[in-house]
């Protein structure tokens, strides 16, 4: 498939999700998105919509599962947003090489994979066929503003086509 | 020393621990290693043998430090046999670049380097004289099915070597 | 800017942190800084002065946001002195492409990523115009000797400039 029908189908696959995460910006003094020799480290992403966090709590308390299992969809879209806005063309990806899932869970909740497949299907969804990834998942003590999970993703992008100005 | 040489002798220093570890399968919708570019990373391991894990709870609470420490090595042997399974061939190894190890530990529970020391000396063990790696250690509050500990690694590797077509 | 002159004005920067950082060893079996191809894993640092950790405690109990900040900071400058004595040469350093801050908080603490800033700051300034890094901050459980933070970095380096033999 070439670069630019792999970006389009990247693109319809995200639309068809219907989620318009709005506006966003880091929440400290870093870049979202850091790229060198064809390795972009996208920083740690919380669920938040227009730039506020959506699911605040512990999951197994505050949270059920199928809660923190949306959470994690609407990261790995923070996520790939950043990257858009970063490479400029999601057809760009190779591969996600490893995600780490961090999640706030409630004293004897342990199905954390559970949780991190919310966001692992969502990127074999839109990135198949090359959605397979490594991941990490762990319950953390706390997360910035109260989130229920936060994840970070280290991707392998091939270089800018030539020709292409388009921003999507 | 030529790659097929530390090949061998990287299985047989595994051979001498002892332990098999059976079947396995990653615990959710996700790749036990993912290779790009010289560069593996492997998905986030806990102790388990035949796909049950062999340490639950907290390290300073329901374990000694000294089966933490077990369970560490436990972990490093599942990852380098996820690497043998992708890889075909651990020789491929260049060299361990970097181990997180999370630890799922009691209250004022802080020999966390102790702990990740016996994930450390496997690796130092096998790989030698290139084990040294990189490392963070952290105590979390959670691990996916209540695993003492969950490891997972960044390791270097070297192109498939030419008319090398047995995997182990 | 000539890499040789990039490296006395990063020294220059620290230098007038006037933080003596004394000596320093890892706490385990593994090493300070793996290189490989390019990129450079640094591992975990806890914020210590000649080998004693100084801020010990949970951040919003035993310590303020403003001590923990500092803490980051501290920690930041141990990673780049791992880096000096191991690439030689600070003027190597191309780009820190990720940063993970482990923060030990209090019940409570969500402020993560204002901790988190003291260690971003401190390299944005320290690498200026080079310091746009990636960043993932969370809150643990425990942190190796109940240091009140941990960080770690990968960082993109250069090679060793022809002729340069000096180490800092």
């Amino acid at each position: 498939m070439p670069p630019s029908d792999r970006h389009r189908l990247i693109e319809d696959r995200i639309a068809k999700l219907g989620i318009d995460l709005g506006a966003s910006k880091p929440g400290g003094a870093y870049a979202p998105v850091i790229e060198d020799r064809g390795l972009a480290q996208v920083s740690g992403m919380v669920p938040s919509l227009d730039g506020k966090v959506v699911a605040i709590g512990r999951v197994g308390a505050e949270l059920t599962l199928e809660q923190a299992q949306h959470a994690a969809m609407i990261s790995t879209l923070r996520c790939l947003s950043a990257l858009r806005d970063h490479l400029g063309d999601l057809g760009r990806i190779r591969r996600v090489v490893k995600m780490t899932v961090y999640i706030q869970s409630a004293p004897g909740f342990v199905q954390l994979s559970e949780v991190s497949n919310g966001a692992s299907e969502t990127l074999n969804t839109i990135l198949a066929p090359f959605g397979q990834h490594a991941r990490t998942s762990v319950g953390v003590f706390a997360l910035p503003r109260d989130a229920v999970l936060e994840l970070d993703m280290a991707v392998a992008v091939d270089p800018p086509r030539r020709g292409s100005w388009l921003r999507s």
